[in-house]
């Protein structure tokens, strides 16, 4: 044994080849990358899918009181120092409950309700999204015993799935739109994914799909079906109405875009307890932090204002469609908080470039939407809808660069 | 494909074999037991290793100003409707220029400072050890091809690292203390563990490691050495010093502790930063919500407030140490704010069973502590600091005990 004292060897303080010490699939991974956030002021942010709407004022109200004052002295903040409730049982429950309002407003599943034991709480759905890969989609699928466990989804829609299953080493299959954007329904049925997830309303383009196609989908296809509805609040139809009936059926919800609270990080799945339970002993034992906890039960408490900030998210988005098309710009039918929107130049032209012109024009006047780069999706902007006022601006500055482009 | 009005098939109906389903390690796993968290008033709460005291003043200060008010009408609130910073930026800074601060008052690294790329922040240390086992052990290590990615660590120790490992499926190697639980360096070196997590000081020892023990170990052992330094605000010394010259050190902290923060899940590693760079591309990618981020930095920012906390903590655990010593009871000396005390009945017995009695005793009188059932720890209680007031009623419900039983 060295002395304490000992000057450190070459060996000790020499970087070692850290690339070579990662796994490998971990050497060779590029993160995904989320939407640019700007810190400083001045921009108008249409780019990450976020309400342009504050959440119902009982969160900051609910946050407060979660500060707590359990010290001696009743000291402001004193209920941070306790670990959170580690399965967010309450907000569990609550969810539920939410869910089995709307159901039952709904005239479905009276008697078959959701129950806690149906309900998982995420770090945001991102944190959900990686717990069912991390369950279900093996590492090395599809390249030797394990083949069978891999996980599938369409191009496009949220491009974090292969990002995930990338970070497990598990195998991809990825079913393409063709340009229609309608549901591959046969393809996805034939497709040998164990797992497939599939976002509803789609992301970037912002088609819905309908229970019915849903329902025919889990007829067609045998294995877990993950429906990614993180913008059904803005949809006409979801598929939470099939869960009591389809126990291969799993529905994950976020907070991060019709409750205007993206920057709590809570999301949501809603599946079959034995999935639950699964995903309770993959999940971190205290995965969401006590005032997240709080913010995302006191939102739900509040369903009016949130009916209010949906309705008026729609109406502002049918009315920027209507304004592209009479431009005769093509926007896929939204059923999202988002519009997919093929820019057309001057000169009437589209394409990857007309978009990226687009783009650029956009973000020189501090206005941010995204560009997807590949093939099917180059020659869209998405559009997240701010409010009337940044939409007009936004309307105003796309005049401008067609005059100027 | 089936019309979307076809009555749901048995086969779509029917639950499936979730398990089989399921990857088969992840439907054999245990999901980590964290200490109980009763909802309801009226408990001594000393089994989490919560701070007693609750955080700076500044903390909740700076979560409502984070709350904001970005909306049209500055409604308190707007804020939350953004993602937050998506790696934490200035919360990594300020926890650098924290550390620089630190090392500088004691006369260490004025010229190598410890810069942003070398710290990554989590949501909650579980977070940053997860990460660590997912970018370093393989799957399935020591079984094949990828023998020597296993991960190592110490019996006792904090019992999440063989969960995490578990969930990765990798391969643990367990390095087992005698009693005397002094550092088993040649054990650690021979171990063939790629990483190894070590907690100094340990939990649920509280027993705490030097400087120069860590550095001889980094000598003498030539994989990736995680030191978890949960409890090390309150430990005589620690690693940080280390990392300028040791590129395969990697320290690991959390705000739950000394930092009276375990409410809002942030802990972060010090690493080169390469391995800063692997920890990001499998890092959730808005794994830190904002308001955790807001509070964290607001804590770094008072660190008087939390010297003195620190300090009061020490002396409690002490005091207690001191009378436990007087007792006749054994207790390792602790540098974390717990202590591992061996209790002894009316008849001096000690044991797995008298320490279990001790156990029930405290909980039927609403005082929790908390029990490990394994051989090398069964006969012990680990006891969190809490208030002097809070621990001399521990001590007098121990008397009772040593009385009753």
């Amino acid at each position: 044994m060295p002395s304490p004292n000992t000057t450190p060897s070459a060996t000790a303080s020499t970087p070692p080849d850290f690339d070579s010490l990662a796994l490998p699939h971990v050497a060779a991974l590029h993160a995904y990358t989320p939407g640019l956030q700007p810190t400083e002021p001045g921009w108008i942010k249409l780019n990450t899918n976020e309400c342009p709407y504050p959440p119902s004022p009982a969160v900051a109200k609910a946050v407060a009181a979660e500060l707590g004052a359990d010290g001696a002295a009743g000291e402001v903040g004193a209920a941070l120092r306790l670990y959170p409730e580690p399965t967010s049982a309450v907000l569990r429950a609550a969810i539920a409950a939410h869910h089995n309002t709307t159901l039952s407003a709904a005239g479905i599943n009276g008697t078959s309700a959701l129950r806690v034991a149906n309900v998982c709480v995420g770090n945001g759905s991102d944190d959900i999204l990686n717990l069912l890969v991390r369950c279900f989609c093996a590492e090395g699928a599809g390249q030797g015993s394990e083949s069978g466990r891999a996980a599938g989804f369409t191009l496009p829609s949220y491009s974090l799935y292969p990002v995930l299953v990338g970070i497990a080493n598990g195998q991809s299959i990825e079913i393409k739109f063709d340009r229609s954007m309608r549901l591959p329904l046969e393809q996805i049925a034939s497709s040998g994914a164990a797992i497939f997830f599939l976002t509803s309303p789609n992301a970037p383009t912002g088609v819905g799909f309908s229970a019915a196609q849903i329902e025919a989908l889990l007829a067609a296809y045998d294995g877990l079906l993950v429906v990614d509805e993180a913008y059904a609040p803005f949809a006409r139809e979801d598929a939470v109405g099939l869960l009591a009936r389809y126990p291969r059926l799993i529905v994950v919800r976020t907070f991060s875009k019709a409750y205007a609270l993206a920057g709590i990080r809570v999301g949501y799945c809603l599946a079959h307890e034995r999935v639950i339970a699964l995903l309770d002993r993959v999940r971190d034992s205290y995965n969401v932090n006590r005032l997240s906890q709080a913010a995302a039960l006191a939102a739900l408490g509040d369903p009016q204002y949130y009916a209010h900030v949906i309705a008026r998210v729609c109406a502002t988005r049918d009315a920027a469609l209507t304004r592209f098309a009479e431009q005769g710009w093509f926007c896929y039918p939204s059923q999202a908080n988002f519009l997919f929107v093929e820019p057309r130049n001057g000169r009437g032209e589209t394409g990857a470039a007309v978009a990226q012109a687009a783009y650029d024009f956009l973000r020189e006047r501090r206005i941010l939407v995204r560009h997807f780069p590949s093939p099917l999706t180059a020659p869209f902007l998405r559009i997240t809808v701010g409010t009337d006022e940044q939409m007009l601006t936004l309307w105003h500055t796309l005049q401008e660069w067609l005059h100027h482009a």
